[in-house]
């Protein structure tokens, strides 16, 4: 008997590993999941997560463990350049790592490394019963003769490292988180287009130091007249150097890199100022390609995700994060379309939303790593304007931060109907806003975007304005959701689940409702505010309260104003269950509303003529 | 041989697991542990951390631990009465826990019981292998005919609660934290004072209800016609129900509430809502009986703390806080004393300080107690007027958050000698105020006043106004600091520690300095700003740039307005190990300002004809 998986991933790094743990949260998913390494990352590597990396890590209950090793974290990055009159170097700046016109919860990076987020997440894989299999790669795959009538319409061959054994297996989906020389992209003949042919060379290393320069627990990027460094602390007084290097051609970075040689290179780079080691936990030395996969999917049953799909030179920080959000995108979609509750076509969405996000942070990294490396050891002029490159850093922290990634329109997103100005943080396509408001059922303040976990539910938030001058609009809304012929009725189990665990999904997996009032809390009363459809969202329902507050906010933070929708007369978002922006709707007739609802989940979910409604619902 | 340990602890509640807690962090005690009970609590009893009581534990890195668990936290308490026209019960107004005059990082109750509390704390004991010894009680103490000539002056007899063995111990000191009926306390012959001959009877029930009750999730006090209650939530769909019962005369409360009974006398004072039980985890019912004992020590050798001391109602949710702030108040004196910092008469401070804290505390439980216990199952004329009852709410909540405790003037707290206004949040014998600034070397945001861990040492803020209009000032308070005569000369360890193990204490265990100045970070450079004496506190450098933020906070946020100094000339202030305020002095002169530091120290630091500088040091 041939075993079958859902879906088989090839790597545990952290990109493979975020797609376990995602598909493990939103079902009994059965996979394969091997490492041709003999164990996980012990140490070194990756280690920056970036603030929406960081929201999307919470949502999966992640954040706490995260937080419990006292990771680094960078508020500020502060430039240095070779001083005027040759004798060294200067700071000719700092900048916020997040400047204010970034929305987030976290104007930090968390500095992590590699082996504690692997860790991280190996132990949650082992709570969730799922062990990684190592030392096994992939040998190929091939189609099942039947192709989509299968039940599991790939046949995939792999082998152990030491090629002593051999295993065939069947699955619906195979993924391939294997790094920058993938073999899964390899089978897919998929090529790599690279945008950045000067090829850098870096090396890196990671310990404990003693030095007297003054931002040395601080990010800081140092252009000398002898090359180019990078400083990152790490927290708990360990710090990361990465330092441009100079190996002969044909040369390996890694033979050419020695722990000396790193170390020499760094003070030469740093003096006047010293560096001294008092422990090496690590090092490293690699030529940076920038590029991407010109494909992410094979007929959307095979995928690759990670640095199998986008390199990047690390100095901007942002491989694993953006490696993390392929994953995360693609585990709701294959959860949704399994579920029956999406349309397979969905799934060519992984790439096209995740390619063009990847090619405009290579677009950016190649033009950061140009203006960061000088090209060799030489003298000033080698070197880009200090202002040039403060001024490029600091155009493109939105897109570092994460939230400057805007998913094209496309049947998951549309473009925006409603009036709202260019000043709201509320954009199709992009990460919901943050907001605080006041939970009615225990008065407790909480972060609006995180309340639902990431579950694989689609989230539509009610901005419900005034309640009496919506109660009407609401209770219209409620009856038309109810209908003959409403989506929301025809997805809805039979039995209304209005149990405490079942609190985010009272009347399916796949949708769950959010009303936010603009009204003090105790002002609103379930009993008379909400028909029963929405009462059974009694755990959903917020109070607008904080324009109200004695505390003397500003007026931007209360909720309905952030969103750009009138306080009165309130507006609705749907959110994907990756927290990204669907559509924004207005909230002026109840009937209009449902059926705009119905009309932006009646072209995703599967069409009559083909799959009906999952047995799984 | 006979064995002898620092102190031998009775009792392993919340408080005596606290002063093990306490003490382990500040030296390698050795600890007898002993306590009656087979085991730990797994369940129910004391349930509330108030705000204050969060801060001293976090300062002791166990408010992660505590948040873990998802506690529930109260935000707002809602008042319900008898409806006029005798139908039922109806809401009569809400309040905040912590109304906006109280200056806390967090404005909320956490309700996690005293089986998570109390395995928070052995989880903590055990890392630092300490365990607890049970079954065991105490059968006696006698002073060692040498008295304090002895090494250990106390030698205290054992004995199993089963009564099969028996072992004899000698100490430098006991506690006792064993209870209401506290077997030490009764051994010292101390009497409780009693300050409310009413003893009212209440009931208690933990577990998962179904309730239509609109404010079940909300910490809720009822007086109605068939009696009083108070709901309390407890985090993740659990409920605790105070419910007041009538047993005849001498009938055991406990033999009386039985879980129906508990249940059906809720229901009657919920009517018309009702409440379901879908679990019960823990019950039961006790007589209210409010006092503290005249005394809490036997020559600052034998001391009491927590419920030994001091009984409450349990409605303000008091207990168990007053009773860590007990310990946390003793730990520190013991060690500095046993440190060779101190002067032993300190300890007397121990009870002067603790007792009247209590008896302000059972001052307003008995007040609060009286109001919202009705006597007896009767009408509404039985019930005191609701306002009144609001009104004695609102008017306590600085003393149930913690921080309204004020401790007297004493050789530990001087008067204030400056003149800052009673707006003020800092006030000598107070918690020091909340402060958030900006870290120097890292730029991290942080909290003021949690940058120093719990860790014994006196910590003296100099918020030292702008660099240039105070560098030389600073620089004369680093000369006289250093000078001949001057006790942080005296009390210097002779390799000055500049470690980052040690940052916190490079000069030495007793003492930490940390200087804040109002400037932007960037303006503030370690090499230019600050004496060498100073610049060992490197970890300890600050940039009170809140006013000079561009996020609009208010100027109340800067550091040293808040404190009530001028952001030009600053000020400095001492606060001892335990985060309340020692003194406030003035910095305008170097010298003086040394001097007065010195004076200060002292007085309270042993006289030459008393012990040396210990050898520990």
């Amino acid at each position: 008997m041939t075993e079958s998986y859902d879906i088989v991933i090839v790597g545990a790094g952290p990109v493979g590993l975020m797609l376990s743990a995602c598909l493990l949260r939103l079902g009994p998913y059965n996979i394969k999941h091997i490492d041709q390494r003999p164990g996980p990352t012990e140490i070194g590597r990756a280690d920056g997560i970036q603030a929406r990396t960081l929201d999307v890590l919470q949502n999966l209950g992640l954040k706490r463990a995260i937080m419990s090793y006292n990771p680094g974290r960078i508020y500020e990055v502060a430039f240095w350049d070779a001083s005027k009159d040759g004798t060294g170097i200067r700071r000719t700046g700092t900048s916020r790592s997040y400047p204010e016109y970034i929305d987030t919860r976290y104007p930090f990076s968390t500095i992590i490394h590699q082996g504690r987020i692997e860790k991280i997440f190996l132990d949650d894989l082992k709570d969730r019963r799922l062990e990684i299999e190592r030392s096994w790669t992939i040998a190929g795959f091939r189609k099942d003769p039947c192709g989509e009538q299968s039940d599991h319409p790939l046949v995939v061959d792999l082998v152990s490292v030491d090629g002593r054994e051999s295993s065939t297996v069947r699955t619906k989906y195979l993924f391939g988180a294997d790094g920058a020389r993938s073999r899964v992209r390899d089978l897919l003949r998929v090529p790599m287009l690279s945008k950045d042919p000067t090829m850098h060379v870096w090396s890196v290393i990671d310990g404990v130091v003693k030095s007297d320069f003054p931002d040395i627990q601080m990010k800081t990027t140092v252009r000398s007249s002898k090359g180019s460094a990078m400083i990152i602390p790490q927290g708990n007084n360990r710090v990361r150097i990465y330092v441009q290097v100079f190996p002969k051609n044909g040369q390996e970075p890694v033979a050419f890199a020695t722990v000396p040689k790193i170390q020499q290179a760094a003070n030469d780079i740093l003096a006047p100022y010293k560096v001294e080691w008092e422990a090496v936990d690590w090092h490293s030395a690699y030529r940076i390609g920038q590029g991407f996969a010109s494909r992410y999917s094979l007929d959307e049953r095979v995928f690759i995700g990670g640095d199998a799909c986008h390199t990047h030179s690390p100095k901007a920080g942002q491989g694993m994060n953006y490696g993390f959000l392929d994953a995360h995108n693609l585990a709701w979609k294959l959860h949704l379309v399994e579920a029956g509750f999406l349309r397979r076509s969905i799934l060519k969405t992984y790439e096209e939303e995740r390619k063009r996000a990847a090619a405009k942070l290579i677009e950016f990294d190649a033009t950061y790593a140009n203006l960061f490396s000088s090209s060799r050891p030489a003298g000033e002029n080698n070197v880009a304007p200090s202002s040039e490159f403060v001024q490029v850093f600091k155009q493109n922290s939105l897109l570092t931060s994460g939230y400057g990634v805007e998913y094209p329109a496309n049947s998951l997103t549309w473009p925006s109907t409603t009036s709202s100005t260019s000043t709201t943080a509320l954009l199709p396509g992009h990460s919901f806003p943050t907001a605080t408001v006041t939970r009615v059922i225990d008065a407790n303040p909480v972060y609006l975007e995180q309340e639902i976990p990431f579950n694989g539910s689609y989230r539509i938030y009610i901005f419900a304005g005034k309640p009496v001058l919506t109660l009407k609009t609401i209770f219209d809304l409620a009856e038309h959701l109810q209908s003959k012929g409403s989506i929301f009725r025809r997805y809805q189990r039979k039995d209304i689940d209005t149990s405490y665990e079942g609190r985010h999904n009272p009347h399916s997996p796949f949708f769950t409702f959010s009303l936010v009032f603009h009204a003090p809390r105790s002002n609103i009363e379930i009993q008379e505010c909400l028909p029963d459809y929405f009462a059974c969202y009694r755990y959903h329902l917020y109070a607008d309260d904080r324009e109200l507050s004695q505390r003397g906010e500003a007026a931007e933070e209360n909720a309905h104003v952030k969103m750009g929708f009138d306080v009165e007369k309130g507006g609705i978002v749907v959110v994907r269950p990756d927290g990204y922006v669907g559509c924004i709707l207005e909230l002026i007739d109840g009937r209009a509303s449902a059926l705009a609802l119905d009309r932006y989940f009646e072209a995703i979910v599967p069409g009559s003529e083909h799959d009906a409604v999952a047995a799984r619902l």
